[in-house]
Protein backbone atom coordinates (compact mmCIF):
# COMPACT_ATOMS: atom_id res chain seq x y z
CA UNK A 1 0.00 0.00 0.00
CA UNK A 2 1.50 3.08 -0.74
CA UNK A 3 1.36 6.40 1.62
CA UNK A 4 -1.27 8.44 -0.63
CA UNK A 5 -3.95 5.17 -0.58
CA UNK A 6 -3.11 4.78 3.55
CA UNK A 7 -3.76 8.67 3.34
CA UNK A 8 -7.31 7.81 1.41
CA UNK A 9 -8.37 5.34 3.79
CA UNK A 10 -7.51 7.67 6.73
CA UNK A 11 -9.65 10.69 4.95
CA UNK A 12 -12.63 8.28 3.50
CA UNK A 13 -13.02 6.34 7.47
CA UNK A 14 -12.17 9.60 9.79
CA UNK A 15 -9.79 6.86 11.51
CA UNK A 16 -6.40 6.88 12.16
CA UNK A 17 -6.59 3.62 14.23
CA UNK A 18 -4.62 0.54 13.90
CA UNK A 19 -6.40 -2.60 15.79
CA UNK A 20 -3.37 -4.54 17.13
CA UNK A 21 -4.15 -8.57 17.42
CA UNK A 22 -2.58 -9.59 20.49
CA UNK A 23 -4.75 -12.70 20.34
CA UNK A 24 -4.13 -14.98 23.51
CA UNK A 25 -5.73 -18.47 23.92
CA UNK A 26 -5.99 -17.56 27.83
CA UNK A 27 -7.54 -14.41 27.04
CA UNK A 28 -10.36 -15.12 24.03
CA UNK A 29 -13.97 -16.57 25.17
CA UNK A 30 -14.16 -19.45 26.69
CA UNK A 31 -16.98 -20.76 24.05
CA UNK A 32 -14.58 -20.20 21.28
CA UNK A 33 -11.87 -22.52 21.94
CA UNK A 34 -14.12 -25.69 21.00
CA UNK A 35 -13.92 -24.41 17.78
CA UNK A 36 -11.14 -25.79 14.91
CA UNK A 37 -8.91 -22.59 14.77
CA UNK A 38 -10.19 -20.54 17.81
CA UNK A 39 -7.20 -17.59 17.61
CA UNK A 40 -8.34 -17.30 13.77
CA UNK A 41 -12.37 -17.60 14.29
CA UNK A 42 -11.63 -14.37 17.13
CA UNK A 43 -9.47 -12.82 14.58
CA UNK A 44 -12.40 -12.83 11.87
CA UNK A 45 -14.72 -11.95 14.64
CA UNK A 46 -12.90 -8.78 15.04
CA UNK A 47 -11.77 -8.33 12.13
CA UNK A 48 -15.93 -8.12 10.85
CA UNK A 49 -16.84 -6.11 13.61
CA UNK A 50 -14.27 -2.89 13.36
CA UNK A 51 -12.90 -3.27 9.72
CA UNK A 52 -15.22 0.56 8.93
CA UNK A 53 -13.54 1.98 12.25
CA UNK A 54 -9.85 1.38 11.74
CA UNK A 55 -7.53 1.77 8.63
CA UNK A 56 -4.83 -0.67 9.77
CA UNK A 57 -4.40 -4.13 11.67
CA UNK A 58 -1.27 -5.49 13.44
CA UNK A 59 -1.01 -9.08 14.24
CA UNK A 60 1.21 -9.28 17.34
CA UNK A 61 3.61 -12.18 16.29
CA UNK A 62 4.63 -13.53 19.57
CA UNK A 63 1.21 -14.78 20.02
CA UNK A 64 1.09 -16.79 17.16
CA UNK A 65 4.68 -18.26 17.41
CA UNK A 66 3.59 -19.31 21.24
CA UNK A 67 1.17 -21.68 19.75
CA UNK A 68 3.86 -23.18 17.28
CA UNK A 69 3.67 -24.29 13.83
CA UNK A 70 -0.36 -24.15 14.45
CA UNK A 71 -0.38 -20.51 15.76
CA UNK A 72 1.97 -19.83 12.45
CA UNK A 73 -1.61 -21.52 10.32
CA UNK A 74 -3.92 -18.89 12.64
CA UNK A 75 -1.58 -15.71 11.09
CA UNK A 76 -1.41 -17.36 7.45
CA UNK A 77 -5.09 -17.16 7.85
CA UNK A 78 -5.74 -14.21 9.57
CA UNK A 79 -3.58 -11.99 7.33
CA UNK A 80 -5.61 -13.42 4.29
CA UNK A 81 -9.03 -12.58 6.24
CA UNK A 82 -8.19 -8.79 6.48
CA UNK A 83 -9.82 -6.57 3.85
CA UNK A 84 -6.94 -5.23 1.25
CA UNK A 85 -7.92 -1.72 1.79
CA UNK A 86 -6.41 -1.96 4.91
CA UNK A 87 -2.87 -1.70 5.73
CA UNK A 88 -1.15 -4.58 7.82
CA UNK A 89 1.53 -4.54 10.28
CA UNK A 90 3.56 -7.62 11.53
CA UNK A 91 4.74 -6.44 14.41
CA UNK A 92 7.62 -8.85 14.58
CA UNK A 93 10.21 -6.73 15.55
CA UNK A 94 12.67 -8.44 13.35
CA UNK A 95 16.28 -7.74 12.63
CA UNK A 96 19.53 -9.71 11.99
CA UNK A 97 22.62 -9.31 9.29
CA UNK A 98 21.61 -8.77 5.76
CA UNK A 99 21.29 -12.40 4.51
CA UNK A 100 18.76 -12.90 7.51
CA UNK A 101 17.22 -10.10 7.26
CA UNK A 102 16.63 -10.96 3.51
CA UNK A 103 14.46 -14.06 4.37
CA UNK A 104 12.35 -12.37 7.79
CA UNK A 105 10.99 -9.89 4.56
CA UNK A 106 10.33 -12.97 2.59
CA UNK A 107 8.40 -14.70 5.34
CA UNK A 108 6.84 -11.38 5.95
CA UNK A 109 6.26 -9.67 2.40
CA UNK A 110 6.12 -12.79 0.43
CA UNK A 111 4.92 -15.80 2.01
CA UNK A 112 2.12 -13.63 3.23
CA UNK A 113 1.53 -10.39 1.75
CA UNK A 114 1.94 -8.02 4.98
CA UNK A 115 2.13 -4.36 4.39
CA UNK A 116 4.80 -4.03 6.45
CA UNK A 117 7.21 -5.17 9.21
CA UNK A 118 8.12 -3.80 12.85
CA UNK A 119 12.00 -3.88 12.86
CA UNK A 120 14.97 -3.18 15.56
CA UNK A 121 17.33 -0.85 14.47
CA UNK A 122 20.78 -2.85 17.12
CA UNK A 123 21.79 -4.21 14.28
CA UNK A 124 22.20 -1.21 11.57
CA UNK A 125 22.12 -0.63 8.24
CA UNK A 126 22.37 -3.96 6.47
CA UNK A 127 20.04 -5.58 8.78
CA UNK A 128 17.11 -2.81 8.05
CA UNK A 129 17.83 -2.42 4.10
CA UNK A 130 16.50 -5.83 3.23
CA UNK A 131 13.14 -5.32 4.29
CA UNK A 132 13.20 -1.48 2.56
CA UNK A 133 13.96 -4.24 -1.21
CA UNK A 134 10.46 -4.87 -1.44
CA UNK A 135 7.83 -2.22 -3.61
CA UNK A 136 5.58 -0.70 -1.81
CA UNK A 137 6.00 -2.59 1.37
CA UNK A 138 6.96 -0.47 4.61
CA UNK A 139 9.61 -1.12 7.24
CA UNK A 140 8.73 0.41 11.10
CA UNK A 141 11.83 1.10 12.52
CA UNK A 142 11.41 1.06 16.96
CA UNK A 143 13.08 4.50 17.66
CA UNK A 144 11.40 5.14 21.22
CA UNK A 145 9.13 2.30 22.30
CA UNK A 146 6.21 2.78 24.79
CA UNK A 147 7.34 0.68 27.68
CA UNK A 148 9.18 1.41 30.81
CA UNK A 149 13.02 -0.46 29.42
CA UNK A 150 12.78 2.18 26.81
CA UNK A 151 14.89 4.79 29.37
CA UNK A 152 17.57 1.77 29.42
CA UNK A 153 19.19 2.53 26.07
CA UNK A 154 17.16 4.31 23.84
CA UNK A 155 17.12 7.84 25.69
CA UNK A 156 21.26 7.14 26.60
CA UNK A 157 22.82 10.20 25.18
CA UNK A 158 25.34 9.99 22.69
CA UNK A 159 28.41 11.44 22.50
CA UNK A 160 29.21 15.35 22.01
CA UNK A 161 26.01 16.82 20.84
CA UNK A 162 24.25 14.87 23.11
CA UNK A 163 21.40 13.00 21.13
CA UNK A 164 19.79 10.10 21.99
CA UNK A 165 20.20 7.14 20.91
CA UNK A 166 16.47 7.15 19.46
CA UNK A 167 17.08 10.47 17.36
CA UNK A 168 20.38 8.58 16.03
CA UNK A 169 18.20 6.32 15.07
CA UNK A 170 15.52 8.27 13.50
CA UNK A 171 18.30 10.62 11.67
CA UNK A 172 20.45 8.03 10.46
CA UNK A 173 17.50 5.53 9.21
CA UNK A 174 16.42 8.66 6.92
CA UNK A 175 19.30 8.10 5.00
CA UNK A 176 18.35 4.37 4.12
CA UNK A 177 14.56 5.00 3.67
CA UNK A 178 12.15 7.98 2.65
CA UNK A 179 8.61 8.85 4.07
CA UNK A 180 7.12 6.43 1.48
CA UNK A 181 8.96 3.13 3.05
CA UNK A 182 9.81 4.39 6.39
CA UNK A 183 7.82 4.79 9.56
CA UNK A 184 9.05 4.39 13.17
CA UNK A 185 7.24 3.16 16.38
CA UNK A 186 6.83 5.99 18.92
CA UNK A 187 5.33 4.82 22.31
CA UNK A 188 1.93 7.26 23.44
CA UNK A 189 3.70 7.25 26.83
CA UNK A 190 6.03 9.87 25.48
CA UNK A 191 3.69 12.50 24.62
CA UNK A 192 6.32 15.24 25.51
CA UNK A 193 8.41 13.82 22.73
CA UNK A 194 6.21 13.93 19.82
CA UNK A 195 7.25 17.61 18.48
CA UNK A 196 10.68 16.56 18.91
CA UNK A 197 10.70 13.84 16.76
CA UNK A 198 7.96 15.62 14.47
CA UNK A 199 11.45 17.67 13.92
CA UNK A 200 13.58 14.76 12.62
CA UNK A 201 10.74 12.79 10.78
CA UNK A 202 8.47 15.35 9.67
CA UNK A 203 6.88 13.50 6.95
CA UNK A 204 7.24 9.92 8.49
CA UNK A 205 3.87 7.92 9.70
CA UNK A 206 4.04 7.02 13.42
CA UNK A 207 3.05 4.14 14.29
CA UNK A 208 2.16 5.05 18.00
CA UNK A 209 1.28 1.96 20.33
CA UNK A 210 0.50 2.58 24.48
CA UNK A 211 -2.99 3.87 24.52
CA UNK A 212 -5.45 2.08 26.88
CA UNK A 213 -3.64 -0.84 28.88
CA UNK A 214 -0.12 0.78 28.91
CA UNK A 215 -2.06 4.66 29.95
CA UNK A 216 -0.73 6.76 26.88
CA UNK A 217 -2.85 9.63 25.92
CA UNK A 218 -4.71 9.85 22.29
CA UNK A 219 -5.62 13.44 22.67
CA UNK A 220 -1.76 14.58 23.30
CA UNK A 221 -0.50 12.21 20.51
CA UNK A 222 -2.56 13.72 17.67
CA UNK A 223 -2.20 17.45 18.61
CA UNK A 224 1.52 16.60 18.74
CA UNK A 225 2.03 14.29 16.27
CA UNK A 226 -0.24 15.13 13.38
CA UNK A 227 1.07 16.24 10.00
CA UNK A 228 0.00 17.19 6.39
CA UNK A 229 -0.92 13.61 5.73
CA UNK A 230 -1.92 12.46 9.18
CA UNK A 231 1.33 10.96 9.90
CA UNK A 232 -0.34 9.17 12.61
CA UNK A 233 -1.55 5.04 12.87
CA UNK A 234 -2.84 4.98 16.40
CA UNK A 235 -2.62 0.98 18.12
CA UNK A 236 -4.98 -0.17 20.76
CA UNK A 237 -4.30 -3.87 21.29
CA UNK A 238 -5.99 -5.30 24.23
CA UNK A 239 -8.31 -1.76 24.95
CA UNK A 240 -10.23 -3.22 21.79
CA UNK A 241 -9.81 -7.35 21.34
CA UNK A 242 -10.65 -7.86 24.98
CA UNK A 243 -13.39 -5.02 25.97
CA UNK A 244 -15.58 -7.87 26.51
CA UNK A 245 -15.08 -11.76 27.04
CA UNK A 246 -18.68 -13.13 26.61
CA UNK A 247 -20.92 -14.50 23.59
CA UNK A 248 -20.91 -10.58 22.71
CA UNK A 249 -17.71 -9.88 22.72
CA UNK A 250 -17.07 -8.14 18.68
CA UNK A 251 -19.80 -5.84 19.48
CA UNK A 252 -17.75 -4.72 23.11
CA UNK A 253 -14.70 -4.63 20.39
CA UNK A 254 -16.64 -2.37 18.03
CA UNK A 255 -17.78 0.00 21.14
CA UNK A 256 -14.56 0.42 22.23
CA UNK A 257 -12.81 0.70 18.77
CA UNK A 258 -15.77 3.58 17.87
CA UNK A 259 -15.12 5.37 20.96
CA UNK A 260 -11.53 6.06 19.67
CA UNK A 261 -12.15 6.31 16.43
CA UNK A 262 -14.95 9.16 17.24
CA UNK A 263 -12.21 10.75 19.20
CA UNK A 264 -10.07 10.60 16.08
CA UNK A 265 -13.09 12.12 13.69
CA UNK A 266 -13.85 15.26 15.98
CA UNK A 267 -10.22 16.08 16.23
CA UNK A 268 -10.01 15.31 12.33
CA UNK A 269 -12.76 17.40 11.79
CA UNK A 270 -10.75 20.61 13.48
CA UNK A 271 -7.44 19.82 11.41
CA UNK A 272 -9.25 19.68 7.91
CA UNK A 273 -12.34 21.21 8.61
CA UNK B 1 21.35 -27.07 30.46
CA UNK B 2 23.71 -25.33 33.31
CA UNK B 3 27.17 -24.00 32.81
CA UNK B 4 28.91 -26.84 34.56
CA UNK B 5 27.02 -29.12 32.16
CA UNK B 6 28.13 -27.12 29.26
CA UNK B 7 31.54 -26.59 30.44
CA UNK B 8 31.83 -30.58 30.34
CA UNK B 9 30.39 -31.28 27.06
CA UNK B 10 33.02 -28.50 26.32
CA UNK B 11 35.95 -30.93 27.66
CA UNK B 12 34.60 -34.25 26.52
CA UNK B 13 34.27 -33.20 23.27
CA UNK B 14 37.40 -30.89 23.35
CA UNK B 15 35.49 -28.58 21.21
CA UNK B 16 33.33 -25.34 21.59
CA UNK B 17 31.71 -25.60 18.23
CA UNK B 18 28.77 -24.54 17.53
CA UNK B 19 27.52 -25.41 14.19
CA UNK B 20 24.64 -23.11 13.00
CA UNK B 21 21.73 -24.62 10.90
CA UNK B 22 20.57 -21.99 8.63
CA UNK B 23 18.73 -24.40 6.33
CA UNK B 24 18.00 -22.54 3.14
CA UNK B 25 15.76 -24.71 0.51
CA UNK B 26 17.65 -22.98 -2.47
CA UNK B 27 21.31 -24.13 -1.29
CA UNK B 28 20.19 -27.57 -0.05
CA UNK B 29 21.34 -30.36 -2.11
CA UNK B 30 18.75 -31.16 -5.03
CA UNK B 31 17.59 -34.64 -4.35
CA UNK B 32 16.47 -34.14 -1.00
CA UNK B 33 14.14 -31.47 -2.69
CA UNK B 34 11.44 -34.53 -3.44
CA UNK B 35 11.87 -35.32 0.47
CA UNK B 36 8.39 -35.30 2.74
CA UNK B 37 10.31 -32.45 4.23
CA UNK B 38 13.55 -31.28 2.69
CA UNK B 39 14.59 -29.12 5.48
CA UNK B 40 14.39 -31.54 8.12
CA UNK B 41 15.80 -34.05 6.19
CA UNK B 42 19.22 -31.69 5.56
CA UNK B 43 18.99 -30.95 8.91
CA UNK B 44 18.90 -34.72 10.26
CA UNK B 45 21.77 -35.65 8.31
CA UNK B 46 24.12 -32.50 9.58
CA UNK B 47 23.50 -33.85 12.83
CA UNK B 48 23.95 -36.90 12.59
CA UNK B 49 27.61 -36.14 10.54
CA UNK B 50 28.59 -33.23 13.23
CA UNK B 51 26.85 -34.36 16.82
CA UNK B 52 30.25 -35.89 18.23
CA UNK B 53 32.50 -32.84 16.99
CA UNK B 54 30.24 -29.82 18.15
CA UNK B 55 28.64 -29.18 21.65
CA UNK B 56 25.68 -26.98 20.25
CA UNK B 57 23.78 -25.96 17.38
CA UNK B 58 21.61 -22.72 16.24
CA UNK B 59 18.82 -22.97 13.98
CA UNK B 60 18.45 -19.13 12.46
CA UNK B 61 14.81 -19.34 12.84
CA UNK B 62 14.34 -16.96 9.79
CA UNK B 63 15.30 -19.48 7.63
CA UNK B 64 12.36 -21.40 8.91
CA UNK B 65 9.77 -19.03 9.52
CA UNK B 66 10.55 -17.69 5.37
CA UNK B 67 8.55 -21.41 4.54
CA UNK B 68 5.86 -20.40 6.75
CA UNK B 69 3.76 -22.58 9.06
CA UNK B 70 5.74 -25.16 7.09
CA UNK B 71 9.14 -24.10 7.99
CA UNK B 72 7.62 -23.89 11.46
CA UNK B 73 6.74 -27.69 11.17
CA UNK B 74 10.37 -28.27 10.34
CA UNK B 75 11.83 -26.25 13.27
CA UNK B 76 10.05 -28.42 15.93
CA UNK B 77 11.17 -31.90 14.21
CA UNK B 78 14.54 -30.42 13.85
CA UNK B 79 14.67 -29.53 18.04
CA UNK B 80 13.71 -32.91 18.65
CA UNK B 81 16.49 -34.36 16.65
CA UNK B 82 19.51 -32.55 17.65
CA UNK B 83 20.58 -35.05 21.25
CA UNK B 84 19.59 -33.73 24.71
CA UNK B 85 23.76 -33.61 25.24
CA UNK B 86 24.22 -30.71 22.68
CA UNK B 87 23.25 -27.00 23.89
CA UNK B 88 20.34 -25.37 21.52
CA UNK B 89 20.17 -21.81 20.33
CA UNK B 90 17.10 -20.38 18.75
CA UNK B 91 18.79 -17.37 17.08
CA UNK B 92 15.71 -15.52 16.49
CA UNK B 93 16.78 -11.63 17.75
CA UNK B 94 13.60 -11.34 19.51
CA UNK B 95 12.75 -8.33 21.99
CA UNK B 96 9.64 -6.83 22.83
CA UNK B 97 7.17 -5.19 25.36
CA UNK B 98 7.14 -7.56 28.73
CA UNK B 99 3.80 -8.91 27.99
CA UNK B 100 5.25 -9.84 24.79
CA UNK B 101 8.57 -11.43 25.41
CA UNK B 102 7.17 -13.45 27.88
CA UNK B 103 5.29 -15.76 24.84
CA UNK B 104 8.40 -15.25 22.77
CA UNK B 105 9.94 -16.76 25.85
CA UNK B 106 7.36 -19.50 26.08
CA UNK B 107 7.69 -20.49 22.42
CA UNK B 108 11.08 -21.24 22.43
CA UNK B 109 11.38 -22.27 26.01
CA UNK B 110 8.28 -24.61 26.46
CA UNK B 111 6.83 -25.24 22.49
CA UNK B 112 9.66 -26.02 21.58
CA UNK B 113 12.81 -27.35 24.14
CA UNK B 114 15.12 -24.85 23.43
CA UNK B 115 17.89 -24.16 25.86
CA UNK B 116 18.45 -20.09 24.82
CA UNK B 117 17.29 -17.39 22.44
CA UNK B 118 19.60 -14.37 21.26
CA UNK B 119 17.32 -11.24 22.31
CA UNK B 120 17.94 -7.49 20.90
CA UNK B 121 18.56 -5.53 23.78
CA UNK B 122 17.21 -2.12 22.21
CA UNK B 123 13.75 -2.42 24.28
CA UNK B 124 16.01 -2.38 27.36
CA UNK B 125 14.85 -4.35 30.87
CA UNK B 126 11.11 -5.25 30.67
CA UNK B 127 12.07 -6.87 27.26
CA UNK B 128 14.97 -9.47 28.37
CA UNK B 129 13.58 -10.17 31.84
CA UNK B 130 10.91 -12.11 31.01
CA UNK B 131 13.96 -14.76 29.58
CA UNK B 132 15.68 -14.63 32.34
CA UNK B 133 12.51 -16.53 34.65
CA UNK B 134 13.18 -19.77 33.04
CA UNK B 135 15.21 -22.17 35.15
CA UNK B 136 17.85 -23.58 33.12
CA UNK B 137 17.35 -21.60 30.14
CA UNK B 138 19.70 -18.63 28.71
CA UNK B 139 19.21 -15.19 27.12
CA UNK B 140 21.78 -14.51 24.19
CA UNK B 141 21.90 -11.32 24.43
CA UNK B 142 23.19 -9.36 21.47
CA UNK B 143 26.59 -6.56 22.23
CA UNK B 144 28.67 -6.25 19.07
CA UNK B 145 27.75 -8.64 16.08
CA UNK B 146 29.02 -9.73 13.59
CA UNK B 147 27.69 -7.58 10.64
CA UNK B 148 29.02 -4.16 9.08
CA UNK B 149 25.44 -2.75 10.57
CA UNK B 150 27.15 -3.14 14.28
CA UNK B 151 29.29 0.23 13.51
CA UNK B 152 25.79 2.24 13.08
CA UNK B 153 24.89 2.30 16.65
CA UNK B 154 26.63 -0.44 18.82
CA UNK B 155 29.67 1.52 18.86
CA UNK B 156 28.24 4.72 18.74
CA UNK B 157 29.88 6.51 22.12
CA UNK B 158 27.77 7.46 24.96
CA UNK B 159 27.48 10.30 27.39
CA UNK B 160 30.44 11.69 29.28
CA UNK B 161 32.14 8.68 30.06
CA UNK B 162 32.94 7.89 26.18
CA UNK B 163 31.43 4.70 26.44
CA UNK B 164 30.26 2.83 23.55
CA UNK B 165 26.95 1.71 23.68
CA UNK B 166 27.36 -2.58 23.25
CA UNK B 167 29.53 -1.92 26.68
CA UNK B 168 26.89 -0.22 28.56
CA UNK B 169 24.46 -3.06 27.02
CA UNK B 170 27.36 -5.42 28.84
CA UNK B 171 27.42 -3.60 31.77
CA UNK B 172 23.52 -2.99 32.03
CA UNK B 173 22.42 -6.38 31.40
CA UNK B 174 24.62 -7.90 34.16
CA UNK B 175 22.36 -6.52 36.76
CA UNK B 176 19.67 -8.50 34.79
CA UNK B 177 21.07 -11.51 34.71
CA UNK B 178 24.45 -13.67 35.69
CA UNK B 179 26.51 -15.70 34.26
CA UNK B 180 24.28 -18.79 34.81
CA UNK B 181 21.63 -17.03 32.40
CA UNK B 182 23.07 -14.75 30.75
CA UNK B 183 25.77 -14.64 27.60
CA UNK B 184 26.62 -12.32 24.84
CA UNK B 185 26.81 -12.56 21.28
CA UNK B 186 30.25 -10.56 19.77
CA UNK B 187 31.04 -11.25 16.37
CA UNK B 188 34.75 -12.76 15.29
CA UNK B 189 35.30 -9.45 13.03
CA UNK B 190 36.17 -7.95 16.26
CA UNK B 191 38.95 -9.78 17.74
CA UNK B 192 40.44 -6.25 18.87
CA UNK B 193 38.05 -5.91 21.14
CA UNK B 194 37.51 -9.64 22.83
CA UNK B 195 39.92 -8.50 25.26
CA UNK B 196 37.91 -5.79 26.47
CA UNK B 197 35.29 -7.57 26.50
CA UNK B 198 36.29 -9.94 29.11
CA UNK B 199 36.69 -6.96 31.49
CA UNK B 200 33.54 -6.24 31.12
CA UNK B 201 31.90 -9.90 31.02
CA UNK B 202 34.85 -12.06 32.27
CA UNK B 203 32.50 -15.04 33.39
CA UNK B 204 29.73 -14.67 30.66
CA UNK B 205 29.92 -17.30 27.72
CA UNK B 206 30.27 -15.60 24.65
CA UNK B 207 28.37 -16.48 21.87
CA UNK B 208 30.37 -16.07 18.13
CA UNK B 209 29.47 -15.57 15.17
CA UNK B 210 31.14 -14.51 11.83
CA UNK B 211 34.17 -17.09 11.10
CA UNK B 212 34.21 -18.83 7.59
CA UNK B 213 32.10 -16.79 5.33
CA UNK B 214 32.24 -13.56 7.67
CA UNK B 215 35.82 -13.44 7.87
CA UNK B 216 36.62 -13.93 11.02
CA UNK B 217 39.50 -15.65 12.80
CA UNK B 218 39.21 -18.42 14.94
CA UNK B 219 42.66 -18.33 16.85
CA UNK B 220 41.86 -14.58 18.19
CA UNK B 221 38.84 -15.23 19.24
CA UNK B 222 40.22 -18.03 21.04
CA UNK B 223 43.29 -16.01 22.79
CA UNK B 224 41.48 -13.27 23.64
CA UNK B 225 38.41 -14.54 24.84
CA UNK B 226 38.82 -17.58 26.07
CA UNK B 227 38.10 -17.76 30.40
CA UNK B 228 38.46 -20.29 33.04
CA UNK B 229 35.00 -22.52 32.24
CA UNK B 230 36.30 -21.71 27.88
CA UNK B 231 33.36 -19.21 27.85
CA UNK B 232 33.29 -19.30 24.15
CA UNK B 233 30.81 -21.20 22.03
CA UNK B 234 32.11 -20.42 17.93
CA UNK B 235 29.44 -21.04 15.94
CA UNK B 236 29.82 -21.73 11.82
CA UNK B 237 26.83 -22.02 9.95
CA UNK B 238 27.27 -21.68 5.77
CA UNK B 239 31.18 -23.24 6.04
CA UNK B 240 29.85 -26.07 7.38
CA UNK B 241 26.78 -26.87 6.28
CA UNK B 242 27.27 -26.24 2.86
CA UNK B 243 30.76 -27.43 2.48
CA UNK B 244 29.39 -29.41 -0.45
CA UNK B 245 26.19 -29.74 -2.23
CA UNK B 246 25.79 -33.73 -3.80
CA UNK B 247 24.60 -36.10 -1.83
CA UNK B 248 27.91 -36.53 0.47
CA UNK B 249 26.68 -33.24 1.54
CA UNK B 250 27.24 -34.64 5.10
CA UNK B 251 30.42 -36.22 4.25
CA UNK B 252 31.46 -32.72 3.72
CA UNK B 253 30.12 -31.05 6.85
CA UNK B 254 31.95 -33.18 8.88
CA UNK B 255 35.08 -32.62 7.40
CA UNK B 256 34.88 -28.43 7.67
CA UNK B 257 33.57 -29.46 11.25
CA UNK B 258 36.01 -31.77 12.07
CA UNK B 259 39.14 -29.23 10.73
CA UNK B 260 37.25 -26.62 12.79
CA UNK B 261 37.22 -29.30 16.40
CA UNK B 262 40.55 -29.68 15.59
CA UNK B 263 41.55 -26.44 15.73
CA UNK B 264 39.87 -26.03 19.16
CA UNK B 265 41.17 -28.97 20.25
CA UNK B 266 44.84 -27.66 19.38
CA UNK B 267 44.15 -24.62 21.64
CA UNK B 268 42.45 -26.45 24.35
CA UNK B 269 45.44 -28.61 24.94
CA UNK B 270 47.81 -25.37 25.37
CA UNK B 271 45.23 -24.04 27.60
CA UNK B 272 44.55 -26.80 29.48
CA UNK B 273 47.12 -29.52 29.24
Amino acid sequence: MTKEELYQQIVEKNSYLCVGLDTDLKRIPKHLLSADDPIYEFNARIIDATHDLCVAYKPNIAFYEAQGSKGWQSLERTINAIPLTHFTIADAKRGDIGNTSSLYARAFFEKMEFDSVTVAPYMGEDSVKPFLEFEDKWVILLALTSNKGSDDFQQTLQGEINQPLYEKVMRTAQKWGNSDNLMFVVGATHPDKFKEIREIAPDNFLLVPGIGAQGGDLQAVSENGWNEHCGLLVNSSRGIIYAGNGEDFDKKARQAALKLQQQMEAFMEKKLG
